[in-house]
């Protein structure tokens, strides 16, 4: 059984000022929920159904109804369990490493995806604008599969942290080096910009290094490339060397 | 002014039967119904608000009201102009340059950001497995932005397809070889698989060459990219060279 008051925190997380109201967020499915449980992420209280509560039965699940999940679930087909879990102090950003850092990314999924990304190429940090989507977003969440579980994520001002960092700073821009003849540090910051209007003027300043991914295409129509898609073959491009 | 015939034969347009039917699909946006209108695609109607009709006075566009438009968009923020398309009869498989063929691609938007990604990489041809979600799914054709207007696309039995071809064939799955230390042919095949079950088991047999992304993480659990943006690092790959 789910009580009203479980019923309208729950929800009312979808939002992000309740979100840091309560210090807590959501996740949905049995293979994120297990990630999370199997990592520092701190549990407040899981709720599944009947059929999986073996599985959880050392979490203390609430068991509840198909449709009670339902009605908690933001999902189009809940999967079985929700745990809800204590959003942790944010990281000491480790200035070591591949640290990705996020100007203003708006999309959940384009986050989630790059959350993802991070995790499999080994990114040490995300640091991430304070105008960038939450990544405590239930699609932002949803989207990394998992692999939020294991990324640190810092949300802080852009501009003083790249003013303040003692790595080599590259950015992703339209019209700059071919990254395929850049020396890639292995220890440095790599910048990615806002979906629609790229980097912002002051943070492209800042910029050491400007690389790009050439257009093999032969349109001359204005074009670029998502930027969750973009990072995947940056992150390559670091790693591959 | 819409006529109710015309409402219905454009929202029933999202299901694939009608599209077939009709042999005709919607594609919204400024930017969008530009590409396709400068492309081959053949218009069979345009709608525009009364504000942009100017900017399409070239196609006898139909003035409708922004209420109206909203009925029969299939996006959260319409904007300002919906064209009919005829669906153009596949083309001819091109048997040269960077072929990449997709084993039952389910979720339309890592479809569009495929054949984006084909635009800009230049791949030659997309060749689809039948049970690829329809390019012309409206989630598809706007996950496109356009590139759409510049890809060919087949959809033909994939097993044939790969059986005859002379291009020499690689597969990307979880086990194979480094895909930095191949050798990548600039005239080749490269197959995509399912993004919850990879590549279907006759298909994995046509492969010659199986390619592998590095995975950097520590992490044990078993996981893998989702399916647009290992495209995305497989075509920078052919493409460096």
């Amino acid at each position: 059984m789910l009580s009203k008051n479980q019923s309208k925190l729950i929800t009312c997380l979808r939002q992000k000022k309740y979100r840091v109201q309560y210090q807590l967020f959501a996740a949905e499915g049995i293979k994120i929920v297990n990630e999370l449980l199997s990592s520092n992420y701190e549990l407040n209280k899981l709720f599944c159904t009947k059929d999986c509560s073996a599985s959880f039965k050392n979490y203390d699940p609430q068991i509840i109804s198909e449709k009670e999940l339902s009605k908690i679930s933001n999902l189009s087909s809940p999967n079985k369990v929700l745990g809800l879990f204590k959003i942790p102090k944010p990281p000491k950003i480790k200035e070591e490493g591949l640290v990705l850092a996020l100007d203003d990314i708006n999309d959940p999924g384009n986050l989630g995806t790059i959350i993802r990304l991070s995790d499999w190429f080994r990114v040490s940090h995300i640091v991430c604008s304070k105008n960038t989507v939450d990544c405590y977003n239930s699609k932002v969440v949803q989207a990394t599969m998992g692999s939020l579980a294991r990324t640190s994520i810092t949300y802080t001002d852009l501009e003083i942290f790249l003013k303040e960092t003692q790595l080599p700073i590259y950015g992703a821009v339209m019209d700059g080096v071919k990254v395929y003849s850049s020396k890639l540090q292995q220890n440095a910051v790599l910048v990615m910009g806002n979906e629609s209007n790229g980097m912002s003027k002051i943070i492209e300043s800042l910029i050491n290094t400007k690389i790009t991914i050439p257009k093999f295409s032969k349109s001359t129509v204005t074009e670029s490339l998502n930027v969750a898609t973009a990072t995947a073959i940056l992150l390559n491009e670091f790693r591959r060397r």
